[in-house]
């Protein structure tokens, strides 16, 4: 978490700290209910800080997915040595976990109200499309890698990959937006089915 | 478009002008923007209709999506005598359309924003979750009269409709909210073959 110009890293420490307590402020107050005052409580400093940086509170958000989907980037690391099974494994569970904790499930809560603005803002926007990019092209490399390793079978691996991510996608949004709390478990034995179907080299 | 208290519909026609009209309004101006006054423009009678009957735009809005709920369900019928695979097809083509026109897009634009009132209002959260159960449901009954007439395998009909709702849900919600704007198709291919996939009796 620091990191200064100097070091060439795209986010300065004193930028970092806003966009961490951007973060608490949206789990504590939700997209609705967040004001450029309510961050500034997060950092303890001046109330005025955020406002040195950001004109608006959309602006500060635009910012805050933007540096999310760079932290996005770090977690999802597709390029080491696992079975490429594994690790698409692994990334299912972090994106579709199948017990969601209060934290995550507040964090999904949040996103879909940051993703509505998306229909008419251009700049939330373009970060969706980043975010929505960065996943579907760690799905794509790991398949890529398993077919490349002899694991999979040759399929088209951005069809597989784009229909994975919608099918997270629309499971999450659902699980956000209605009651129907068992959809979480039946998509992820759907997607393992899926996967199996698609991927699994035939004797 | 024409029914009343004493024929048994549950929308009375004076009812069912007012869902209209918040139709033609939500398309116009949005869910931001929209107001009760906007939709009594629609309505080109006193501008205290609608107030009449409702006391605010969001109790206006939850019975626009009970009504559109009720209105989505005679739309897709699946009793009727056709090839299951055609059935299942017509309903996909209806929910995702390949090629949508202008009222659509702006139809699955307003739902996002509407939907995102879902994560804190109950009342919003309960019509999306009936609408969710009507789509599973539909999908789920296709699937099983192929499996009772012997044209499709004897799959889990459950978690192939759950599946392919889940699928079709992100593809609409990425679609209305990030630019990546060939997801339609690839997730059309996608869902043809994991369809034909799960469905299709081998020999």
């Amino acid at each position: 978490m620091t990191s200064s110009d100097s070091s060439g890293k795209k986010w300065t420490s004193a930028e970092e700290e806003i966009m961490q307590a951007t973060y608490r402020a949206l789990l504590s107050h939700g997209y609705a209910n967040l004001s450029m005052s309510r961050i500034a409580e997060e950092l303890d400093k001046s109330k005025a800080a955020p406002y040195y940086y950001y004109d608006s509170k959309d602006e500060l958000l635009v910012s805050f997915l933007d540096y999310s989907v760079d932290q996005f980037e770090e977690t999802i690391d597709t390029r080491e040595s696992d079975d490429p099974k594994e690790t698409l494994d692994r990334v299912i569970e972090k994106l579709l976990p199948l017990q969601p904790d209060e934290t995550e499930q507040q964090l999904q809560t949040v996103l879909v109200e940051l993703r509505a603005q998306a229909v008419t803002n251009e700049a939330f926007r373009e970060q969706f499309t980043r975010l929505d990019e960065k996943i579907v092209t760690a799905i794509h490399e790991i398949i890529q890698r398993g077919i490349d390793d002899g694991v999979f079978r040759d399929v088209d691996s951005t069809r597989v990959a784009e229909h994975i991510l919608a099918t997270i996608t629309g499971t999450r949004y659902c699980h956000a937006t209605t009651n129907r709390q068992t959809a979480i478990a039946v998509t992820r034995v759907s997607l393992s089915s899926y996967i199996d179907s698609e991927l699994r080299k035939r004797p």
